[in-house]
């Protein structure tokens, strides 16, 4: 019943497990590892097959994402700003690699241009070959590569974009950190149209509950409206749940309503499995203890 | 960075982790063992101070529940059929050994008797020791505890009961099996008040998206009325989230409207961190993926 493993890293055939130092680990079965701590020009990326969560990309031993449960995640992040928006015409995303992000963005007719800024072209090369169905996103039309640093690019734009989303990895990497500060969300703010709306992965809500306080009070630092979005279920990553922060220059703005409403028709059309517009007005009713720890920065 | 550690079991001082056939785990990092594999007179009972989540209960390897994360599930299964019932003043509780069912059915004025059926004296006993915060649950005037078969004490009784809540262990376990089936429910209706109802964990919408879907189909097979509740997030479960299954003899019911709205003062008197108004409304609106594969049963 006993078997000896080894933690943060692959056992071939055996399990991979990411552990934090909040003492909570979640683990996934290898079936076979495809990429083994490749060494890009700035980061670390392993790519395993697991034995029941598809392919899973893992950067700086964190993972990423994995092809059964990434559609909450990247469907919730484009979607809430999207339908939140009344005309979305040009968005731009940072970071986002792996391509799914960018696959939901093209599903709405309103958009026109679709920009990504991703450093590493290593982890797109890698999502082609290994994430198809995220990949996927990259034979858009609507879509143009920059590959450089977010933080540069973004700064040479005033009131570019109508959205804006950050698809970072954990703000508790060096690489990532950058992205999760006052200094980056006033370049973002100023990147932004007036009425524009920004969504940013905002964590766990309950292994990362300081973190999501302060992060809040970040955005609400830049931002006059700045709402938590946590029904996002993920089981691959720690603690099962990310959350977003949706925000937006313009103070009259309601993000809880989206602007357009999905029959099912639409949402067979978009090929939504998780997404529709009951989860976006749900996602925004905050437990009892989220909601008295942030909704202080709400108003 | 790689360490030996033995799986499915405890290491002093390191990991118990719990693995499911599924292919994914959670961990959580072990402080100090304080039971260890203590063989009760129908289970096998372990409890761990974690480095993290306090003390965690373990029964036959599951983790039931964990000190730090063990509100969202036993507010959420004791709020969602008690503020949809009108007047629920007869509560009955099917398991629920560590007491923190009880003590949010006995934050209700309107209640007035509780009833426990526990087959297994050992586990309140181990509560009452190992996990004061829920088992504080048992000091509750309102409570009678009967040490019987869940099923055997449901079928003596007729029409007599507002709320019948099922708090058993997971499906999976020859011990549970039996609360997951119909002619369990059947008995369960028939102890039922005419506009009784009910909430039965239903496990997790993702890692056991097939048994959610028979679960609801076997339920409804018996009530006019059932609905899924996914909105319950505990990290310290495989998948991060567990939902239940609320379900009335009540045909007009609308069980996602709460007859009682709660105040910031109602909410501080009862002491409630996750259950509020709004959250109750939400945990309803399903992603599309659970509504496509459930909602069929629902009318």
């Amino acid at each position: 019943m006993s078997t000896d493993i080894e933690i943060e890293g692959f056992v071939l055939g055996r399990y991979f497990e990411q552990w934090e130092e909040e003492g909570i680990a979640v683990g996934l079965e290898v079936d076979e590892i495809i990429l083994e701590e490749e060494e890009s020009e700035y980061q670390e990326i392993s790519i395993f097959k697991s034995k029941t969560f598809g392919n899973v990309l893992v950067i700086d031993e964190v993972i990423q994402c994995t092809e059964r449960d990434e559609f909450p995640y990247h469907e919730m992040m484009a979607h809430l700003p999207l339908f939140s928006h009344p005309n979305p015409e040009k968005v731009l995303i940072i970071g986002g690699g792996d391509g799914g992000a960018i696959r939901e963005i093209a599903k709405h007719p309103l958009v026109k241009e679709i920009h990504q800024c991703e450093l590493d072209k290593f982890v797109i090369d890698t999502a082609k070959k290994y994430l198809p169905k995220s990949a996927i996103g990259y034979s858009s039309p609507k879509l143009t590569i920059h590959l450089e640093d977010g933080i540069k690019f973004i700064n040479r734009y005033s009131e570019e974009f109508d959205v804006i989303i950050t698809d970072c990895s954990d703000y508790d990497l060096d690489s990532s950190r950058p992205f999760y500060e006052q200094d980056y969300y006033k370049k973002v703010n100023k990147a932004l149209k007036p009425n524009g709306i920004i969504c940013s992965l905002a964590e766990c809500m309950f292994t990362d509950f300081e973190f999501m306080k302060t992060f809040t009070k970040t955005i609400r630092s830049v931002f006059p409206v700045v709402r938590y979005a946590y029904g996002i279920y993920i089981p691959g990553y720690i603690g099962g749940q990310c959350g977003f922060l949706v925000a937006t220059k313009d103070k009259t703005k309601v993000l809880e309503e989206p602007v357009r409403q999905l029959t099912d028709e639409d949402i067979k059309d978009m090929n939504l499995r998780y997404y529709n517009t009951a989860t976006h007005k749900a996602c925004f009713a905050l437990p009892q203890y989220v909601k008295e720890a942030i909704e202080k920065y709400y108003f």
